[in-house]
């Protein structure tokens, strides 16, 4: 497998993706090849710093332009061409590279994946896929932030791709799909939702479980819970911040008494398996689904041990073809409607 | 102040209702009287049951209809014009109660609500202010669920009302108002976000700072969020139900060896002022803005202290006036959209 890292995207750049290939080097000996993409002599310096040696599985491609968070997505792409994000997708599309991964600029990546990759046949638009965390076992979250306003049609497509991801990639078994809402009655919901329910209800090859609400994300989540981008991307960061705070919050409670500090010491692996539980450093990276082509969005925060993670997803969903699964998927749902615009016709 | 309490609403009904009144006829002195609507004899049960004497602070008003929670609010008003929502809010509406409170059927109380009381003058829909907590202050979200389908004027209006809010009853000075959004940069949002944004930066007294995303909310919220009421929704629950698993989890965490029992055991009190922090109880319910009369809407699961609490928020709504001055802020609005209509005429 050979993978096309932006190495200079995201908060800690290059550092943390250096050291993300640092330990994907040890740990996925799946990757025959990581295309390092950036500024050679800042790529150079951050492989002295950190003692990681040129090697074979290494390559390293330049990319002298850096894309700001001030940039639109289309600037980004348009403007500048020799980014390290659109010199990583580039990779793919000539067939060098089987995926992408970046922490840089979310718009960004999508732009340059959508311009450069174009979706799959029948997909109008590419979703993020955030796989969640939760009490029991991860959900899918689709669409975490790609299209903030959507149509119904998008939603039903967002509901089979993250049915494919969640099948193929996370090996569940008929997953189930939720459809967000502020209410689990079939009469709850904005004019998007209502109408998406009622698409998804004859959508086939999906287990439609109806309506969920926001209490049901931690406790008893479906497989998969579809929602626009702007919903999507408002759960996933405010389940972020919130976690985090909780922690924060643990944290200055305990350090404020002798008592609290030594029971703190005492529960502190309860708090490390929680903790690991619900970072989002576990899965690494967001597969941005719906393209000809993989790319992996991952947190601008990422950790070394998260971009590690994001390199470990896109080797697993190379490795489980999902793109055709996604397009049979497509495929079924399309013959459905031809037949059933046949029947009413 | 007489304050009207829907006492067969919610998943504890009608013991978790009598159980706040228990408490607040202790605590809260300037309830000078508390109309028990539902059906008086599971109310007389209830009474002694928790050894509540009968006292002249006390008047039980009969409602023999239960609302459903399969009922659609407007059924649930136009249908059972006998259920204890539409009778607590008749006491309003007839003068003889300043506030109502129920923990039943949001829809049914928002219907009921708007139906009976109307809303103030300007105002076209009602919304639900929920007081949310994070690390640093409350902060006021608004909508929290009223308004699934909402225009841009109306989160305008819901700015205005939330400001409104933040001030006379919370004490801020200025309040900041941020705009719900996928991200802090002024191109980001939906189409009702985007929209929404160039009318807020517009609105005379408004202290507008722009978008805020959900890593926001907890570490640094401005005083009130303005969004849509299915945006509202899904924040408010999302939020509940991580709170509430982070908890769940700990608490099993802890339990798994005897290392980490004793030290949770010595943490103790460091978590039970986090939970307390956290806790939906300590607000003990929404108030609905922008009705010509005061509505508390508290969670279905409200605990007796929850519901004690939500007892006290109507006496702090009754007590800062605040419907005078949401009267006022529109009016402000709607002086300088004439002017500025006249400018551009």
């Amino acid at each position: 497998m050979k993978i096309a890292l932006d190495v200079m995207g995201g908060d800690f750049a290059p550092q943390n993706p250096m050291g993300g290939v640092k330990l994907a080097l040890e740990e996925l000996r799946q990757i025959d090849k990581i295309y390092l993409v950036g500024q050679p002599e800042a790529i150079e310096r951050e492989m002295r710093a950190q003692g990681i040696p040129m090697s074979d599985r290494l390559e390293i491609v330049s990319a002298m332009q850096i894309v700001d968070m001030s940039d639109s997505g289309l600037d980004a792409v348009r403007k500048k061409k020799d980014s390290s994000i659109t010199r990583a997708v580039d990779l793919v599309k000539e067939g060098k590279a089987d995926a992408v991964v970046s922490a840089g600029h979310t718009g960004a990546a999508v732009t340059a994946s959508l311009i450069k990759l174009r979706t799959l046949p029948h997909i109008e638009r590419p979703a993020i896929a955030a796989i969640m965390p939760s009490m029991t076992m991860p959900w899918v979250l689709i669409d975490a932030g790609a299209n903030p306003d959507s149509l119904p049609e998008h939603l039903v497509q967002n509901a089979i791709m993250g049915s494919a991801y969640a099948k193929h990639v996370l090996g569940r078994d008929n997953p189930k799909v939720g459809l967000m809402s502020n209410g689990t009655e079939e009469e709850k919901g904005n004019a998007l939702c209502k109408e998406t329910g009622k698409l998804l209800k004859k959508t086939p090859g999906l287990n439609f479980v109806g309506n969920v609400e926001g209490h049901d994300l931690w406790e008893t989540p479906p497989d998969v819970v579809v929602c626009d981008g702007f919903t999507g991307n408002i759960i996933l960061k405010t389940s972020e911040a919130l976690a985090h705070a909780m922690f924060a919050m643990i944290k200055e409670g305990i350090m404020s008494t002798t008592r609290t500090k030594i029971g703190g010491m005492l529960a502190k692996p309860a708090f490390k398996a929680i903790h690991k539980k619900t970072s989002a450093d576990e899965a690494g990276g967001m597969p941005l689904l719906g393209l000809n082509g993989i790319t992996i969005i991952s947190h601008g925060s990422a950790s070394a041990y998260a971009m590690k993670n994001a390199l470990r997803m896109a080797c697993e969903t190379i490795r489980h073809s999902l793109n055709p699964h996604i397009e049979a998927a497509i495929g079924v749902h399309l013959d459905n409607n031809a037949s059933a615009g046949e029947e009413e016709g």
